[in-house]
């Protein structure tokens, strides 16, 4: 039944998050607790106290944990206005990885396993992190090339190896790990953070600025894990991998449309305040088009997201949907901001507007969860095995 | 309430549909009875009898005229269906401009106009044409610069003008013509093409094949209409075409659709068989990236139709969404074909496929209804207004 | 010495070509001795007989042989003029594959074939073919998957195979023959066209109209060749191949750099006469920005020629800069003129105007002489190989 | 007489500039006296001093102020050459907007003043900034909406307005300041930075930081100025811009292309060594492609920088070229500096190469010296004018 409505609770909730972003944390954007690695641990603790006093934490964790148990197209909506402001996932605990760390626990995670990680994730008391991309010879975008291993050893597990890419370990209370476990494959291990054997060796400089804790290089250096740690069964790391691949990736396009949505329309209040050559600088069919563009791009984006997020509500993995939606959309919102940009000329490139902060922040979202290319060649592949075009859009 | 799945009885229609063009209408592909200016008509009445006896004649049009009453959903699904074929849209009827003159003749049309046009046009008994477009310096993009007059005279009018572009002209049995009334501006007026005071003075040579009929230029000298053969009221011609504009464009998607979606299918096929270079064509990234951007830009062509009509079923004239549909879906569906054609080589550009057909065609699609630069000049317009980014996607 | 002006003799030749084009050529355009498999024998003649008394008849050929003995850069400031008219080419005997053959007989001819075959070619009496590809599973876009075979036999060879998209077959006095000679590997040789053995099948239907006797399907049936008619050495097939390849590009750049530039012109006119929405078209940016951009492309085109003919004038292959400058200029190019087609609006899609046909015609030029994938993919093993970017532009 | 060679002297100095940032420059990257601002003074002075010892600063002044007295041609090589280090251009002295303003004062500067000024920038002494562009409803991209004004005070002038983007200004030693003079109109004035009446309100934040002294806010409130501080003449604001407008915009684009370059050479050798899906990325076509395209816009940057240079060299303002050239040249760099980030995968958006560096600091390129959106309707002005298409390319 094509519908492209909002049940009435969706729709409330909207315009409740919209409201929320706009009076409570956009006010917020300018507090300088902030710096290269994403916001300070203080100012992530003010953004939860906000959402936690409004009702809107982590709305996509099940009811029992303290969430709304919202549907994938429930984030979609939801998780769009919280990226409306960059401090928005933040506050509603919605950001990656946690969101993609909390969805997988629920699905694989014992009930002993999220009562202790689960749920202080849930309630906003810790951060997480999920160990899985290697540096070279490692695992990058082929994820089989995994070098980290788990070893047996007493009744629990040895790690050893060298992670990078490790977004929001700075700070996190917990991380889950992918290791290879001799005879079974790639596996997947929860620790604390602060186990001994595990060391942030350093953050990396990245041109976003956004992620609570940045982007360690985190270190394994005989890090001693109980047999109760391993997250679901041996050998199924890459398996449980895919759980989380579609709805982590699709939340990060949720995410953006929302900060994109926000370069645009910037640009469009510039466009229609400054003067040059005699009109309204969004006169000009130069500026115009880029502005009709954007809202093309925008439009497309959040079509496929709702689309994607409509097969995830069906169940199965939607790995061939999710890897369209992450390209069209990673590449439609870039089009967007880097249109912004350049609508606002010389003050596109500065701190005069946020539209630079976004423009520099979002770079990453082409290659992060898989660069354009490893989803073309994969959907390249379906094509040419014979798997027919889908009725459903 | 977000919903991508389609109803039992337009899956059901989908199915039927699909399954009439495999079997009936692609084997007539090579019927020799089509030339420069579309299929001749004895070919027309062939595959018009064919798409009677399969109950799919006209399913547009209401039931009272021997239709299904489609709602503008139900149109996207049997319409990209139709266009799989050439043909297609041709045997079903559902053909520009005529769908679309049946559109606007339901609307506005009084029973007795209805009687003696809309019935034989729906039964597939005649064709007609929408004589609006001028040449030079008449309406062409901006059709507030209609040059064609209809004087009163007697109890009717006099029509004297120039148009061109004209589809579907020669061979036509009726005429919906815009003309300038003096003191009421553009009306909308009706008459048989065989009157005295018109004559197609020739079909245009196009790139297109696909139109019976052609594009002819038409000269009124003298034409006499009665002051029955009003369509409408006097001076409301520019509000009518409203009516009858964004279903138009948005049908042109829909058959483009499935001309696309051939065309990518032929490109498959032929990547899964050649070899190069030591492996199958496809398996190059160079082609399988070209594939995977393929099936991107159909799928989002799809979304952005089926989002339109939609909204046009909701009610409306759906202009800024029609005109973001159509440009969206003109300009993936180009993407597609141009692919197609590259992926094949050299026979991309002969006639050893269709493909090279379907590019042909479709050129004129970036064109027709408005060009793409009038459509993003007038989002603009909408942008710069102030008029809110929509929720509904 | 970097500089870019034109020697006085080059100068005064651009000037010639530019007059002859103007007055002698482009009146016979609408001359109806044209059909799909492009112009008929009488108006070649007409045409040639022209450039004859002009003394602008193969100027490429060297002096022996009638011509002017052009170097690259001066064919690269001829062949554009001549490209001005689509009939340019065919008139100063300059089109392909006429003039490559006629380049690689000037390099590997014997005295006696040289008499035999490049004079009467050159002196615009008989046309030629190269016959190198063939149908799947033969030679396409790679040449080592060769399937004609020439078989020894007497003091001759007899040669087996089957041929398509052979430009000019229909018609033609000669033809190089690319087979497979056992223990040898590819070798050319030379036939008279009318020999028993040789049939062309059938002319393939092709988008393009330009190139005099078509693209035909040629079946080698037991052709006997002569000793004497081994084209340079037995196996050297591809080398001699790569002799011709990259001028053979280029000059299919420097025509179509012609016919673009028409194109543009023909856009420019029309945007400085057409009305719309209360200014001429050319003042609406979407159209003054379009055609900004095809200024810009057709400069890069014609520096990219310059700087390969260049190249070649230095001695060398340039397989490496002729695959750059091919897909620079057959991309530059098509967008180009897909542009105009766009600024004439529906007069681009259609017979009112030479581009329409330009744009069809010009189609195939992004993957004649090699799909643009192919060369990009011969440019990234230069590149992976370590061969240092170059000093010289 | 097109020729694409390098004469001797050229050729050294092409060899020995490369060497110098090889070995001298490049090593010095690591160097922490960098900032969001550019380089610190104590690190410019280093650099400064090892381009002095290798006799190679200010090579663009004429000989009489310690330079080499380049051609344009001559500095497309040299520069391209200090721009493979975003340090190089600090260090040879050839930076923005010192190296403009040396070439203005050059041109238009008397002889005290150029002893005043000149000298001393291009020993390396002092920096300079250029005071033009302002904030809304000020002078932007449409240079006639000129708010500053000179009021004639005493024997000299009194300078009041508000100037952002003005590059260098921190620290800077003098000023170039553009002023709206009544009665005479826009006029150029030179004054040393730390006169009473100028401050440097605040430095920008910008994505850039490869500036010296950063973009800054400058304040004039009563800047006193004397009858000798008028560059030229009152009135000749707009007309001594131009001399300096495209030798600058120009000069960027060199500059650039050197940057560029530089992210291409890591990409490749990332390309080279980085294994995924069972062989080098390099070798998958979707970043082989990615690399040839590269190739092929530096190839298109430098062809177009070097036309541009050449017509500079003839003589006369080359508005037209050098509009095309910053367009051409700046769109070009930056698909090959985003797909440089593209190749690198994750590391590709952090500190790990310079890629992500130069990827920031070159998105201002498209906008500074006139957004590529100004450029094209200057273009299209031209064409629309009639201005015959040029012979020489």
């Amino acid at each position: 039944m094509i519908d492209f409505s909002l049940p009435p609770e969706l729709a409330e909730l909207q315009a409740r998050v919209r409201d929320f972003i706009a009076h409570e944390i956009i006010p917020m954007e300018a507090d300088p607790r902030q710096g290269p690695h994403g916001p300070e641990l203080a100012l992530r603790e003010d953004l939860i106290e906000r959402a936690r006093r409004a009702g809107l934490l982590s709305p996509h964790a099940s009811a029992e944990y303290g969430g709304m148990g919202l549907s994938h197209a429930g984030r979609a909506i939801a998780f769009e206005e919280a990226g409306y402001s960059l401090l928005g996932p933040v506050a509603m605990n919605v950001f990656a990885p946690d969101e993609g760390n909390m969805h997988l626990l629920e699905a694989v995670a014992t009930p002993a396993q999220k009562e202790r990680w689960l749920r202080p994730l849930a309630e906003g008391h810790i951060r997480s992190c999920f160990c899985m991309t290697e540096p070279s010879p490692g695992a990058g975008s082929d994820p089989s090339m995994l070098q980290t291993t788990a070893t047996p050893d007493g009744e629990g597990w040895r790690i050893d190896g060298l992670k990078w890419f490790i977004t929001g370990a700075d700070g996190a209370g917990m991380a889950i790990i992918m290791a290879r476990v001799p005879d079974s494959g790639a596996t997947m291990f929860l620790s604390r953070m602060d186990a001994p054997g595990i060391t942030v060796e350093r953050s990396m400089e990245t041109l976003d600025r956004c992620f609570p804790g940045g982007h360690g290089v985190v270190r394994f250096d005989g890090l001693r894990v109980g047999a109760g740690d391993v997250l679901g069964e041996l050998g199924q790391g890459f398996q449980y991998a895919q759980v989380r691949l579609s709805p982590a990736r699709l939340t990060h396009c949720m995410r953006w449309l929302g900060a994109a949505r926000r370069a645009h329309d910037i640009a469009v209040d510039y466009a229609r305040h400054r003067q040059a050559f005699g009109k309204l600088i969004g006169q000009h069919e130069g500026v115009g088009f880029a502005l009709a563009d954007n809202e093309m791009d925008l439009h497309i984006a959040r079509l496929a997201i709702w689309h994607c997020a409509w097969t995830l509500d069906q169940g199965g993995l939607a790995l061939r949907e999710s890897s369209r939606a992450k390209v069209i959309v990673s590449e439609a919102l870039w089009r967007v901001v880097d249109r912004s940009v350049q609508v606002l000329g010389g003050q596109g490139v500065t701190g005069e507007t946020l539209v630079a902060r976004i423009f520099a922040d979002m770079r990453g979202f082409r290659i992060y969860d898989g660069p354009s290319e490893v989803h073309r060649w994969s959907l390249a592949k379906h094509i040419l095995r014979g798997a027919a075009v889908e009725n459903r859009a």
